[in-house]
């Protein structure tokens, strides 16, 4: 462990101080040194303020040569309302291996929304003793990326309807004369993202004064059928008033209502592009082929129809290079993209995680942390991110509590903001038992990828001895490679030594390949249907609406896409209620729609929210700022 | 010209080139080597990437034995829509009194909203060869104070929505509990922000089970008047379908619909307090005084009342440093705050002002730009701007151009995207004299506060010397202290060099002090009388509206705040085709609103839209990334 000068020996307290406490009592390393001890080189990354800095995505052009470190995936079983400590394990594991394992390791981290952080939720740096730090900046604005989503996906709104707006207005020659206005020559030329269009609609014209009236109608009307427009706009707090509203009332918008409604920042399909992009020229190209609707003949809009890609490029150029930051333990880790899993595909980047394995080089580790349980998170992580990448992980960990699994056994209901039953508090190892088949299902899914499975027993101050070799041994029989106890909430990384070396020995043992669930060659159907089989479904039940998606997707050439379920993180099934394993039930597919730049067809399982709301005590009550220090209060 | 290490020598190109090709010609210095000329030490600013860095306000308590610099503001004559170059000269004179004339100078200016940087306008970085660099990083989210102020402002938006829906559904009792639930020690607490509530009830009592019933109710139950609500939301997009929107229509908001809107971002009162705060204590009792609406028993409503004014604060943490970039010239620059001025009172912020006044010391200049004409900016820099900070401005800058006096002598409409008429490419030196009286106007307005007043003529190539003698005639025989023609847009700092030196003439010989134009200790109406009569009005009409909204917020206590009118720009009446210097008009006061936490009562003239819209072929059609070079193309 003395190989690095930025580690930090921990003191720790019992019982464990709130978490914004034990971050604020650690001075941070700049992170300036971090990035030393990682051999950057000052112009390979750009500081934001003392303890964040943006790590230039041009480094793995430059790294390209370097041998990778293991890829360690941290998924979970599914979760009770409290979660079951997911990002403070993937943490307290790389404290591990990074401050008493010897090992070189960045942790991959998704950035947080704000809506949660002021709403129920509260932050997600982790907790106790694995934190990542400081934990105020992690949680709040961090280097701007997800303002710079909300930015560019409601400038691509702004631009829809209004363009549907002047259209209304307008004649075609109008239209064109607006569009193509002669220049300080008095010449018109098309701008550079008019060729784009200009090549879709196969006119090889490009002097705008050659076109026929045909094809300047052809050109300069999108005819955008506002019916079809699935963009939405989207923000980055929990306001449930905005899930469904009609914009347009203005007396000068001349009575051109529509009903849309906002989601939140972090469900816009722009973060799943940045999580799955893996170059600047890449994302302009996504971002460029996003669909928003189509026009009343049935024709695909694209946001480079509208003119926008490169607007929207030029709002998300920063916003491509990942975050560095700290663990506690002054291990170093990285923060980039952030979509929520349920509603979107819950990873952190393809490009953090590259540049993190280059950085952690052969030998090295690179934990990144896959949302919800790997029904979700980590299904998706394979099936959309991995194949989209090309990497290959060697060791999966799931993450499991005696809490979930006794709900899953059968215990009473977990609601976030009331005391826990005592069921939860005091020994019960037949719930803890019965509840196994839910880790067990996770475990097997998770090895059909050929990974390795290791279980990381998140264990709270009241699991008995009883209760956790109960949970070990089903591990076990179902397949993992290891199943250990940690208490790195408590210790840090301390407490997750036994994890670090489990995930070491996996890692190192892993020998097959990778496995997709699905091959794209199949139908839209035939892959939904895949995912549903691995849930325990017995068969899918689509909409009227979802099978017409289905057909205009399949006919537009989008089936060889991918596929990211919308599911309720709270049960394998579609139903939050259904625990443990449920088996034999219909799936139902309410609707079925398309993120074409980001590269998947999104179908929704039953009904999913994409905009939270704020409860009637929000965080926001205790959050406030020392006037004298600036130091904030009251982040959890 | 020696002293300073960061000077840059302009190579100067006929025609000028295109605004971004200028500034990606230049190879910016490094900001820290700008900071450390300034005397900077790195704990004293944050670095945001290489060319910008935030300055930590604690700068000001820091320097405050240091003297202060001369403090110059400048403001304009009424605009044509094509803007008269008032950024544009405001860096340039900056550039000829630093690269040429010796002198420590820093300019402050505002933030630019990314709204009408994709919309029309295009960016405010200045043009030709006086601009601020990175010009894309100046005009792109900055260093995310936007950003911040979009997150608080709707983040207080969702909470008023949501007290209201989970009001109307709970008890005293349930919301009382909900409130101020058990924690751990199963003890109820009052949140520390609640104090604040109990404080304005006159409840004594720190213990929530000690409240009587009514107590309860009048402490939990906020009971807002939805009709009363003033509190927009906002967006940093030109988005004109969000002007007039209902919100609420999703199922589960159980038909609490209500009509409401968006602002663009920069109109938030948020951005009002940013720009007029002095600390970090005073934003956070600014933020928390914000009145959103009142009760239904017409009792104020503040972000307090709703538990959120440290939330506010929190986001604002890091909005409230200023940053620090760089003129073309190598010249030091403070960006902070940008409200538009026609519906804001449009200047950067008092902390920008001050901590720049400490940097460049006794003998040094400030150079500070308020929106628009003098009538708009200036007024609301002299009379609300300085009457917060107390600052005093020895000389004010007037920006004219030969074509705006020709438009108001009478000259053909000047229409942004249409060529410009031929009488404003040739000479009409009646034309120039008739429109004079316009700039005499705002020189003798500018005058009555005591400072002295340069008019600078930023001159255009078509622009003969008889038209400019006619101009520079007319300012003498105002009262202006000089007259001066400036090449900046050409020449860079040379071109302005008249220009310092008549500014640095004016500043040492200036000896009045500061008069305002109205005290506070009036009524609300004999200030906006006062300002009516600035304008050439005869009189002022009340609206029913505003009649009511001027006699509720003097009921409240309000009266004595300073007025911010929303007024369009292109005239000193309401109406914008009113040129020259109108005079016995009536100006109509449509409706009354009153930014508390910022501190001023706020009355619309006329219609003002506070949401701009997109034209039919925005500017960012030729926005995209040269993803080769990263570098950002299209910008103007």
């Amino acid at each position: 462990m003395a190989s690095s000068h930025t580690l930090r020996k921990l003191q720790v307290v019992s019982p464990v101080p709130a978490d914004i406490d034990i971050a604020n009592s650690v001075e941070p390393f700049h992170i300036a040194e971090i990035a030393k001890e990682l051999n950057l080189t000052p112009n390979q990354y750009d500081l934001y303020g003392k303890y964040k800095a943006k790590v230039l995505l041009s480094l793995v052009d430059e790294l390209q040569d370097s041998g990778d470190g293991y890829y360690v995936v941290v998924g979970g079983i599914t979760p009770t309302p409290l979660g079951e400590g997911k990002s403070t394990t993937t943490v307290g594991l790389c404290q591990a291996l990074g401050a008493f394992l010897d090992k070189k390791v960045m942790t991959c981290l998704r950035q947080p929304s704000q809506g949660p952080t002021f709403g129920i939720k509260g932050g997600a740096a982790g907790g106790g003793y694995s934190q990542v730090i400081p934990m105020d900046e992690f949680n709040l604005h961090l280097t701007g990326d997800i303002h710079a989503i909300t930015a560019a996906n409601n400038l691509l709104a702004a631009a829809i309807d209004t363009r549907i707006f002047h259209e209304a207005s307008q004649s075609d020659k109008a239209l064109m004369n607006r569009l193509c206005p002669p220049n300080k020559e008095k010449k018109r030329v098309f701008a550079d993202v008019m060729i784009k269009r200009l090549d879709k609609l196969g006119i090889s014209k490009r002097n705008p004064d050659d076109l026929t009236p045909e094809e300047v109608r052809r050109f300069a009307r999108l005819d955008i059928d506002p019916d079809s427009i699935t963009w939405r706009r989207v923000m980055d707090v929990n306001d449930r008033f905005l899930r469904k509203i009609t914009v347009g009332q203005g007396p000068e918008e001349k009575g051109m209502v529509r009903e849309t409604g906002f989601d939140i920042s972090v469900a816009s399909e722009i973060m799943a592009v940045l999580a799955l992009t893996t170059s600047l020229s890449d994302m302009r190209e996504r971002l460029g082929k996003m669909v928003i609707g189509n026009s009343r003949a049935g024709d695909t809009i694209t946001a480079d129809d509208l003119g926008i890609g490169g607007a929207l490029t030029v709002l998300m150029k920063d916003a491509i290079n990942p975050t560095l930051m700290q663990t506690l333990e002054g291990t170093p880790v990285l923060v980039h993209a952030g979509p929520f899993a349920n509603i979107a595909h819950g990873n952190s980047s393809i490009v953090a995680d590259k540049i993190a394995l280059k950085l952690v080089g052969q030998g090295g580790f690179v934990v990144t942390e896959a949302g919800f349980g790997a029904d979700i998170g980590t299904e998706k992580f394979m099936n959309i991110k991995c194949r989209y990448s090309g990497l290959k992980p060697q060791c999966a960990v799931i993450v499991a509590t005696i809490r979930a699994l006794k709900m899953h056994g059968g215990g009473p209901e977990v609601v976030a903001g009331k005391p826990l039953d005592r069921a939860y508090l005091s020994e019960n190892v037949g719930l803890v038992e019965n509840g196994c088949v839910n880790l067990a299902r996770h475990i097997s899914n998770t090895k059909a990828y050929g990974v390795n499975v290791v279980v990381a027993i998140n264990m709270f101050a009241s699991d008995t001895d009883s209760e956790l070799n109960a949970m070990k041994s089903a591990a076990m029989e179902a397949g993992a490679f290891d199943a250990v106890v940690c208490t790195h909430h408590a210790h840090g990384g301390k407490g997750a030594v036994d994890l670090g070396i489990a995930v070491q020995r996996a890692s190192e043992n892993q020998k097959q390949s990778l496995q997709f669930l699905y091959p794209l060659d199949i139908s839209i159907k035939e892959k939904i249907e895949a995912i549903a089989r691995s849930y325990g479904a017995a068969s899918v039940e689509y909409s009227e609406q979802a099978e017409k998606q289905i057909e205009i997707y399949t006919k537009q050439g989008f089936s060889g896409l991918p596929i990211c379920m919308a599911k309720t993180q709270y049960s394998f099934s579609h139903n939050a209620s259904l625990k443990g394993a449920p088996n034999g039930f219909m799936l139902p597919i309410r609707d079925v729609r398309a993120s074409i730049g980001a590269g998947f067809i999104y179908p929704l399982v039953g009904t999913m929210s994409t905009m939270p709301g704020l409860p009637t005590r929000p965080c926001f009550f205790d959050i406030d700022i020392d006037t004298s220090t600036g130091k904030v209060r009251g982040l959890s």
